[in-house]
This record gives C-alpha cells, sequence and structure tokens, in this order.
C-alpha cells in the first residue's frame, strides 16, 4: 500500500490538542473524518467492514497549540493525486485546520520514530498596552531584556537531562533531549523564541519559556537557569505558561543543520 | 469640559459592526459601556441622574469589518490621565477590541466631520490552497495580475461620483468622493489593496474589490473599471465582497500626502 506523509497546519485554540481522545474535538479526529470522508487512508477489510483509519503525528501538541508544520503519515489503499488530494481535504477540513502538502514516502517511514528534529515557536508581544489585534501571543507588559533571555537560553544547548522542564503529569520515563538552538529575536514589539531539539518533554517548551520569564519579572542572574536544569527537579523551574503563543513550525528528517 | 480622541482598534467578526444598534452587540456598544465603567466621558445630569455617554465615530464600519485606526472623540467630565485610562480600558474591554492611544483635543474637534482623509486596507490571500493561517482575508486560487489590477483601479484616482459602488441600502444622497490612492501591493502570496479618499460610500471599498475580482476572473479589460464608474449604476459593478478582509487603517485630519 502507498504511504503518504502531510504537513498540516491549524490554529489549536478550538481543539483538545493533536491526539484523537474519546469525547473530544482533536485535530486527529478531524483529520481522520476528512480520510473518511474521502475515502482514502481506509478501505475495507476481508469481511467487507471499512477499517479503522490510522494516521501517525510526528508528536502530540498539547490543547490550544498551533502548527505550521505537523507531519502526519498514512496508508492509503489507492495512489493518491496530490492536487487532488489538496483540493478536496481543504474543502473538507474545518477553517482552522488545513493540509498544506503531501508527498509519497517509503514504506520504512514513520513520521514519529524517523524524525531526528523538532522546531518550536513561542511569540510575546512586549509592550505597554494590549491591542485586539494580539493574537497567539503572550501579552507580556514589563520591557523584556532580550540579551539577558538568550543568555538564560544558551544554557539549555547541548544533551542534558530536562526533567526540571518535564510535566509531572507525563509519564514517559525519557527526559534525555539534544537541544540545538534556543533563541529569541525582537522585531518592533514582538518577541519570538525559537528551540529546535532532537525532541521535548510534555510542556517542555512552555515550562522553559515559563523560566525565562520568571527570571526576567525577578531580576534573577542567567546563571538561574543552569541550577534549574541542573537541579532536576520541576518545582525549581518557573509556571507551564500559556499554550495560546506556541506554534510546532517544523519537523525535520535530516539530521538539524546548526547554520539555521 | 476636556475633549480626547481616541483611536481604537478591534476585529470586526464578533460585531454587529461599529455604531450602536438597538439589541445588537457593537464596537460602540462595548466602547459605551467600558466608558461608563470608568465614569468618564459621561458625568451626572442637574437631577443627578447618570448621563448618556456619548462617542462620535469617525465613521462606521460595517459588521465584520476590523479596525487599526479608528478615531472616536468623547467629552469627559474630569481629566484623563492617559497611561491610567489606557490601562483601565484595556483591562475592562474585550479582548477583540482595544484603544490604542489618547489625546486631549480641541472643542472644536470633531471625529467625522473634522476628519480629511480615510484609509482602508483590503487583505487577499492568492494561492492554490487554503490555509488555516490565514485569516481576515480574502482566499482567492486563481493567480491574480497585479499589474493589471493596478490599472483597472487607475480609473478611481481622483473626484467622482461613485453612485455605481454605492449600496442601495444606503440612503444618504451624497455621492461624490475624492479617492487619492487605490493600489494593490503583493508580498509573496498576500496582495494587500489599499484606498484612501476625502470619504466613502456605503459599503463602497468592498463593492471596488468586488468589481476588481469580477474584471480578473472575467479577464475584462482593465478599462471595464472606468466603464463601471461612468454608468452611476449599481448593477454594472460588481458584488459587495466579504468584509473580514477589510479594516480601516487611518483616519487622517491633516490634508492627504501624496508622497504616501
Amino acid at each position: 500500500m502507498p504511504k503518504y506523509s502531510i504537513i498540516v497546519e491549524y490554529i489549536g485554540t478550538n481543539y483538545s490538542g493533536s491526539q484523537v481522545q474519546p469525547d473530544k474535538v482533536t485535530i486527529q479526529s478531524e483529520l481522520n473524518k476528512a480520510l473518511r470522508t474521502l475515502k482514502v487512508a481506509a478501505g475495507f477489510d476481508k469481511d467487507g467492514k471499512p477499517k479503522t483509519i490510522k494516521t501517525i503525528f510526528s508528536g502530540r501538541t498539547d490543547a490550544g497549540v498551533h502548527s505550521k508544520g505537523q507531519v502526519v503519515h498514512f496508508e492509503s489503499e489507492k495512489p493518491i493525486v496530490a492536487s487532488r488530494f489538496l483540493n478536496s481535504i481543504n474543502g473538507i477540513l474545518p477553517y482552522d485546520i488545513s493540509v498544506k502538502s503531501i508527498q509519497e514516502v517509503d514504506e520504512k517511514f514513520h513520521a514519529q520514530l524517523s524524525a531526528k528534529y523538532r522546531v518550536y515557536q513561542y511569540r510575546i508581544v512586549n509592550r505597554q498596552h494590549r491591542s485586539a489585534w494580539d493574537k497567539h501571543s503572550l501579552f507580556v507588559r514589563e520591557p523584556l531584556d532580550i540579551e539577558r533571555m538568550n543568555k538564560s537560553l544558551s544554557y539549555l544547548i547541548g544533551e542534558h537531562d530536562f526533567t526540571s522542564f518535564k510535566s509531572m503529569r507525563g509519564n514517559n520515563p525519557a527526559k534525555d533531549c539534544i537541544v540545538y538552538k534556543a533563541e529569541c529575536k525582537k522585531e518592533g514589539d514582538i518577541i519570538t523564541f525559537e528551540i529546535a531539539g532532537n525532541r521535548f518533554l510534555y510542556n517542555m517548551v512552555r515550562t522553559i519559556v515559563g523560566t525565562l520569564l520568571m527570571i526576567e519579572h525577578n531580576k534573577f542572574e542567567p546563571e538561574f537557569m543552569k541550577q534549574v536544569l541542573e537541579a532536576k527537579d520541576r518545582t525549581k523551574a518557573g509556571p507551564t505558561i500559556s499554550p495560546d503563543g506556541l506554534t510546532l513550525i517544523e519537523v525535520g528528517y535530516e539530521q538539524y543543520n546548526l547554520v539555521k
């Protein structure tokens, strides 16, 4: 059966995260429904019953988190014509979910297991007054010092045990991650934090941003980030900040290029 | 009584236009409510009853139309401290309405009557497939020719009778407007149409965009725009296009600077 990978974009605000959950509307449940309507990625079993759609995401995104680059794979009974598929599925999906592209992939490809890195962005609006146009971002009134923030973030680069930034709710025992990039940029009053890593623990990016803002609010030294990291203790880190500023930007299947 | 002008930003999607209407939630009704909570722009009449808030908008925007520059004036019993006012009102207003700035104005200032020009923008997304991230814009799949569009728009510059582009629902007898600028720009797959004029008739900007797209869809000559204008007949123009792409950008109180 041909196997396909697609790039899925979404505004997560109206969804209970990416992964299928009973009785919840999620990105995956909407995507599966659309694929079922298109009669791809399913087919019938030997008793003539429609097979369950099986879509594999590169990883889960939490409720309220957005995507510009979620990768999903699935198998299809019939070969898919890209342009026709994109027209059809984008006509069926709700306005806040879309499929950007589709490509046929090798049978060994796995959206989650083959991924070499993920890139997330977190958007902060940093000015005196909020605006009706501030969307999908965190509003911070107190002026932030981007150089100090980048100094704090520099301690995260490399391979570390990120237990301190991992939600206590998650039950995956793994805790080592390699962070390739962790950096803030400022354009006008918009601060964009970008982080690239081989993988991220549950709530890790949001807790890193929460800790970064805790350091700024309290005028702690940037070295505080290092102490939190080394403590391997979730209670030392800052709060898990709002999901609304967070967007999954890219999932990469080649080694991360450090020049990026 | 001191008089103030404020710049009001909003996402119009959830509102029945800018102006107060009975039993409808509008930008003005929310703004008046917030000013009443702040106990400014009102005071008490001689019988000790709270006075009705009176806010004057530079002009009405239709249901679903947005603003980055709506100007509103009102009088206040007490002098207003700008920073405290902005903090307070933005804390009270719904997330999709905000006040950007406030300044004290001369008693002769009138948000509508003193205005010399208005600038509107209309945003078109021009590509093969829609995206979940396309917001407050019109999605057009067919490739648009920006040079042809600018040629069509050039016929609108100057003082004309814009009856052809005026909603038949409006009952204002005036129909002459001076258009200072009418131009499209393309960045990537986003086309931004900007129009500046001394004033605009009811639905005029949306009908101009509708006509522009009608010319493109049908491969009419750009001169078609001139014929529509000269016909002074609403039935010759294109449809009144969706309000969601339209934003009031600026209201000017000095002569329009053609260099803009």
